[in-house]
């Protein structure tokens, strides 16, 4: 390997000169560890209380490096609850792949596949606290709600009205997500899983094709 | 009338001397301009980025006297935003008042006039934004919500599993309110209000009382 291969191979190096502090570049975990506290700051606080210095005490790495790997907080922001969102929306098939009538179900279980796993729920967490104060949180909000979401069921749904269509439906689980997991209302927040499902697969069904 | 009378009459004065600052206690409409304020500052900024200073500013009175009418931030955001939108929540037979196929109407009505009446959007934005990121401000969110709302419903459906079936009702709502007041996401955040109750009202109803 070349000097120059060498140099493009190893991440973080690019930008710059390696920062001062207890971590240089190219340790081996450093910026996966920076990415997964900035989840779990973003998702305790919400945008505007998280600090890159609490990001980088959470991944016992120098404030430095994280400012070198990502950015801006915006950016650390972006690149760890995107990051960790979008392909989840964007697994495929799971609003084509089927019959329309069972479209209701099938969002229903894409949002809750988000919500009831460990590695999901904790970003989505982060950018609900985050978007309700914070404009840029809101601007990835909308980023991904529209482009991986909505954008995707109007087109499947090929309907005049079909954006708010798509908007009322992803509005019911925003809120069940908001009084389930934000604000921990019972019953809802301790309720199965499936059973929510089964209530909300046919309302959902009604917003996107029902007449 | 009696000093004794006079002094219980006087609001503000009864807790102690009067505060140093531009504005004594007793001035008329100080009090008003103060939940005045800490209502646009809350829906603004949310919880925790409002601060009494900001509020005593906006309502052109010493913060001293903020202190003085209502004690700490806590409880002026709640006589600002609970004693808002407690009345719009308790309007009598919005709900009981009418046949139970109605219902979801009725609620989806009694919501959105909170919501696009002026005087109520700005303390229900407050909640909002607080709620998500806040623990003072999400457990009046939970009173308001389950106390006003989520009790008077679940009564009057009178249905094994009515507490489940109104939160679930009332996710839509927040949804909705979400989508369209907090994110603004189009075309929902533009929507003619009339034709969105006509989408939301079967669809709740189908929550409270459906198969």
């Amino acid at each position: 390997m070349s000097p120059e291969d060498a140099r493009r191979a190893a991440p973080g190096r690019k930008r710059g000169r390696p920062p001062a502090g207890r971590e240089t570049s190219g340790e081996p975990g450093a910026r996966e560890r920076i990415l997964a506290s900035a989840r779990a700051e973003f998702a305790a606080d919400g945008y505007d209380r998280a600090s890159v210095r609490a990001i980088a005490r959470g991944a016992e790495v120098d404030a430095a490096l994280v400012h070198h790997y990502f950015g801006t907080k915006d950016q650390v922001f972006a690149a760890a609850v995107e990051g960790a969102l979008a392909p989840a929306f964007a697994a495929p098939d799971l609003l084509a792949g089927g019959p329309r009538d069972g479209m209701g179900e099938r969002l229903v279980r894409l949002v809750f596949s988000v919500w009831e796993d460990d590695r999901t729920r904790e970003p989505a967490l982060a950018v609900v606290r985050s978007a309700v104060n914070n404009e840029t949180a809101a601007a990835i909000f909308r980023r991904l709600v529209t482009r991986h979401l909505m954008a995707r069921l109007a087109r499947d749904l090929d309907l005049p009205d079909a954006e708010l269509r798509a908007e009322l439906a992803v509005a019911q689980l925003v809120g069940v997500a908001m009084l389930r997991h934000v604000m921990r209302i019972e019953p809802l927040a301790s309720e199965d899983p499936e059973a929510l499902i089964g209530r909300l697969a046919p309302v959902v069904q009604q917003h996107l094709t029902g007449d």
